[in-house]
């Protein structure tokens, strides 16, 4: 409502010169980058690790950041367990290094993160040092989706679909991964080709279970965003549209909230005792059905999914244990509140109904979160200094939740500035389908995005 | 409504002391086999067997049978796995024979087996042969049901519960079989002992699968009751009340039919863009709540249960998949049609609804069925000859299903009789729950009162 | 399960010369009375009357039992309104009268029964008097069900369907009527030409809103059963069956409640603030499903519905009041317990998750009842008598619910006996829809076996 | 997102001189107004008339234009029947236009709009005339809503509630008319005072059934809008907020749908033969739930409401028939249409669950619409003008519907240009709710800002 213009003339004293220069050399590099890009995405496409089993993903991100110069740290020291309620299976955990290894991955640095602590980011300094920029990129994969096997899905005829049933990277962390790993290098050329004018400090994190909105809290607990200036996360699709378009800025990130209930009935036989029996499982489908009818929100978008429910009884017993899943949102978190409060009043009635015991509890959370706007402006101005994009966004609403809004809260709380971009990309079909993949042109076009911000934000920063 | 009188009087001329020695030698056995009797039931109890994985309990009866003359049939033999859809796990089978062999089965009688094939029969001649008279067990233990632990629960006590979880005898199937096997070690003495006077053949039947409803048809059509003249099977507990009480006829079987049914929509994110999505596990839960809304019916007792649901998705997935299994059951047949057509309504509806595929399998249905009088009234004098009942109650309605209906209905069409009682038993709670457990002193009773049935039989079908 | 050929044979020393002369007497007459009853039953038909609003029918009644020389009680003497809860509406009452008198009842009558005092009956005796027969006949059409005007339905081609719209004698009460004036004119003449041996007391009892279930009580708390050693009572149709058919003793009356609830919520505009809504029609409309989907009672027939709903909002506004109107009912009294506490349950559920208040009230119930099995041998002994019935059925299951039932637990508890006999007569389709009408040919039947029964008991205690 | 402070400069050349006498005319005429305006709407408030039965005040409307110089057209002339389906009840339209005479409307003006063509609209040249402009004001009450009786409800302490039970102004449609018939009289005046410098014609538009959504087509028909240039409507009280604060260009007006649904089944014996019925309030029901729980849109506001549901049976039958009401919105024509699909697609599916035939109809529906921005500018600059606001937001979305949507498009695309502004007033409650009151003293404020506004339009057009 208010015009941007004034931040978006970048009048930052720094050298043309300078600027010229980092950009060419982004350029060089991201050019030379384009098939190791597509083969690190496809590489990670037919690997996918769900949350908390992210070993081979994060070994690789480990190796990579040592391999370029930068500081890593990773395990305990990059992810605080207690941070926030995780859904780490314990129970697998040694059966998900076991296979890390066995796809490859350097069994020293999977013992290191041993426990579901896959969490990493390494730190490279510029010039004399300076203000930390921050860049973030997420890793998991989605659980509970078998990737499509048809010869007409691209992964699948490239032979790089995913090894795993019921898993699948059905929202581009593999392609935000190879941008990472791509802009490691990226970076450390930098520093060496133009250590003269760029002056701070770079800080590449790779999250992990940002899926379950569950990866950040430990991270930010374990110190990832102390004293970050800036933080820039990017994701690929979303509403950024065809290749070649992108949205700068994202505001509206949906505050969410999953959850899980427990109903807890009495079997009984299910033709001689019928009245006996307290159905859970009845008791269950209700509130399924009036959490989906809990009213809209007047004031913005509510919304409420059940992504998961089991009951196991043979026909002939009323069932009496059922246990469900799922998530609320809202375009505040007052209205993400709203929702959960419904969520337990639903719970409740329908226990009563059905005379069973009934338990919710909250598994994880995120905030909701706005862009910055003059990092939008830096990243508009980056974004057109490229002539790459056929459309640039200043700003968009998201419509749907990240564990990255704990992230930019955090950095903005701190006095620093966040944005959060969407790069626009040709896909098939949407997000957390089975047919989804997307135009891997647009890696080195991330990745040089990425890197004008990081020289932008550099200059700005040390003149 | 009309008097059984006339035919209780059991007037067929037969020597007063034969009938005298037969009852003596059942007597006595019987009370020697009191411990062995108990010792059966806890050993079947702790090693429960689900639906066509009864390897060690069959392998036991045919032991058993063979040990006391009886000629016997088992696996392909006594069993055609095309006769019925079966629920049977081929992926499992191989597991379940290893277990069986672990838990002490002899191997070679578990592979004649192989395929779940855990149907067995034997025959045993009495004098010169004559009108063949069968006696039916059931074997299969609860699936889905994991044994109470507590120390106030029997079998937990006595070290005999349950030894797998999500498998438990909680329908005294166990004891079924430990009466089985005494039977026939009674009913080798009496051939023995008594064989002057006893002329007729004698088939010991221990069928698998029972609580899902699918064993008897592959028996049935492996010629279980062929030529069968008179069938009496007995179920512990039940309506059969207290320790002491008898039902010696049951009526009203109820007709059943277990289901299956599959939705299948489409996933999409549950915060971009839920109106994409169609949503199965919305589509599953209306269905289960309006299942259990189809109207009664007024002509007899209907009834309906979902007993199992899976869906799948991570939370910020709508949920394109799931599944449920129930059952239907009707005091007669068109009752049980009545439901079943209700049942594929509401599917329908919930699938048109929510935009989805769905559809409907029958998984195995059960006629109803009626004891035959005569053979209700040969009870009846069985049990009044031997002064154990407190109470004895001619007939009565059952309210539950049982694949022995499939037998049942066979015999009767057949020309023969059919009879089914309900033996007492005090219990701690009701069947098909975690605490079942009941009282063993029923078993000598029960194994005693089939003897003398058999002999009452015998006696007035050789004259 | 227990025969009743000793009680049926009415041994009871009396001169079967008396029974012969009466029989006689009461054929002729009721031969003479065939179209009368006819078009007594037509002039009904037309003119229905729905619960306390009765006035032309009781007032026909009351004319009628004058006439025949009955001493007659009505109006505050017959009905105490403060015995049970009432659907009488005060604010109807004065155009329910006039209208009563538009259609020809004299108005003084209807001034006695004002305030939906609409109970009436008569007493006659015989001879020197002795124990009180009494025999019930319930007048109340149906409301809510407009008649159909299909000119193959009999009552429209005979012009004689309800001349209102909503109401409708569907339930044979039209018949019933009828039966019970033609009655009051053969116990008249039986009265005069055979008082030398009938001794006795006899009351024909006509009672208002059987429908409702809200007649009976009443009048049981103005004495109308008081000493009263033996009920008669009829239904024409129900389980009876086709003309010629006829069901001596009914067994198994539905125990039933009638309840209404109210919900209250909270408005709000539906487009700019539905989260403020607190949506009573959802509640309401959420607890009609989940009472559907009460589970059956294992141990009887159990039964919900609900009639009525009402919630008026523009479409534009949350609802914040709905109400409904419904009924349990059980084949036990413990049975529509069962189900009205579970109505309680779903109630209090649906209104805490729309956050609404609600409240059940209870606005009638009937007990369930058993016929005297002396009482059906005495009917089933009259009605054998008559060689005009084609098959004779001793006692059959009701499965419905009637007021009626107030009356024979009164009669039953104060030592009397009580009967409910089924009249089978030929309908085009079943009792309470649109169509519903019946063969009028069973009038003089019905009217003919009630005086054989009052002559058969009248003998039988004044021996 | 862009900015409008070119479009505010509104740098028509006039006479600032012309601007300060107009304005001082308005001032002066509003001042002296308020006392009327309040008693004027009162009066309105008192006696509130629903959807087509506007009588009384469209009459009052009339009486004021006429008397105020303006050229009035009422009843057929202003609207046209056919154009749109409509609520309007002929039943009962005798009675109301009796009322409305009773309540002192002028019998004449009454019967000129007999059959609820109650829009009137009069139009006011000044000086050589010129481009049209047009106000438009809602009439017209809430049904199915009675006022508060409480002291502590202004309008009943004041002795101003509405007469009629279950009618009320709870959406300030009295306000608004108040201030058009204020308007009459500031724009005469103005007329006479400042001819010389203002050059246009004006129309003052006042519209039935907008709670309905029904009224404008109609209008839109007979030509209320052809040629308007300028269209100006306002709102008291919705998101405006308090008093003292004004949005002068609202966005976002919800498209909605109304519609009805009815369901027919069949009745059947609820105690004996629920099996038989097909239950059409429990269809109704079903669809009510599952209608709710429509997926929310993923790209903008979607509502769904049921407001009326009504089932008529006694508690004994299985009711079949249902009738419901209820409303669609989106925050786009595509979204409001994916609700009605949906909605179709529950009801069909709840049918068939039911086996009832349904039948859903469209009563009437709105387009979304937005705000002319330079009409927006015009309305801020007015609002400026003025200093008696304490915030002004030049543009905020609705949520909401309105019928004037109907108005706005059909304006702007004949090249006009429309806005609707939102004047704050304190209340005690929201809208459509039965404690809405609002602030009075915004009459005289709202009907000078209308005034500044066509002053200013004027002005601008006739240079």
């Amino acid at each position: 409502m208010k015009t941007k213009s004034e931040s978006m003339k970048t009048d930052h004293p720094r050298a043309e010169e300078s600027v010229r220069r980092c950009f060419a050399a982004i350029d060089e590099e991201c050019g030379a980058l384009t098939e190791e890009l597509a083969a690190l995405r496809r590489d990670l496409h037919r690997h996918p690790e769900t949350a908390w089993a992210e070993y081979r993903t994060a070994a690789l991100a480990a190796e990579r950041l040592a391999a370029c110069g930068f500081a890593v740290r990773m395990g305990a020291e990059a992810c605080d367990p207690e941070a926030c309620p995780r859904s780490f299976r314990a129970d697998r955990d040694a059966e998900e290094r076991r296979r890390a290894v066995e796809e490859g991955a350097p069994p020293g640095l999977v013992e290191r993160m041993a426990g579901g602590l896959t969490a990493v980011w390494g730190d490279i300094v510029f010039g004399r040092g300076g203000p930390l920029t921050a860049l973030r990129f997420d890793m998991d994969a989605n659980a509970g989706l078998t990737e499509c096997a048809d010869a007409r899905h691209a992964p699948a005829a490239g032979g790089f679909a995913s090894r795993h049933e019921g898993r699948m990277h059905a929202c581009a962390h593999d392609g935000h991964t190879a941008i990472g790993l791509g802009l490691a290098r990226v970076l450390a050329r930098l520093r060496d080709s133009c250590g003269d004018s760029l002056h701070g400090r770079v800080r590449l994190v790779f999250q992990p279970a940002e899926e379950e909105g569950e990866g950040a809290p430990g991270m930010v607990a374990a110190g990832a965003m102390r004293d970050v200036a800036a933080l820039f996360a990017l994701h690929i699709g979303m509403q950024g549209g065809p290749s070649g378009r992108l949205i700068c800025g994202t505001r509206g990130f949906l505050a969410t909230t999953n959850f899980q209930v427990t109903f807890d009935g009495r079997s009984a036989h299910a033709g001689t005792a019928p009245h006996q029996g307290r159905n859970a499982l009845l008791a269950a489908c209700t509130a399924v059905c009036q959490m989906q009818a809990i009213p809209r929100h007047g004031d913005g978008a509510s919304r409420i999914n059940v992504g998961e429910l089991h009951a196991r009884e043979t026909p002939n017993i009323i069932p009496a244990h059922a246990w469900l899943r799922g998530e609320t949102r809202g375009a505040t978190s007052a209205i993400d509140a709203y929702m959960m409060d419904a969520v337990r009043r639903v719970v409740e009635g329908a226990a009563l109904m059905h005379q069973c015991a009934a338990e919710v509890s909250v598994q994880s959370s995120c905030p909701g979160a706005m862009s910055s706007p003059e990092l939008t402006a830096l990243v508009e101005e980056a974004a057109r200094s490229m002539n790459a994009f056929g459309e640039i966004v200043t700003e968009a609403d998201f419509g749907a939740s990240e564990d990255c809004s704990w992230f930019m809260n955090h950095v903005q709380e701190q006095g620093g500035e966040a944005v959060y971009m969407q790069l626009g990309a040709d896909r098939p079909s949407g997000h957390h389908t089975a047919t989804f993949t997307f135009d891997e042109s647009v890696l080195p076009l991330g990745t040089a995005l990425l890197a004008r911000c990081v020289v932008l934000f550099l200059l700005r920063n040390s003149k």
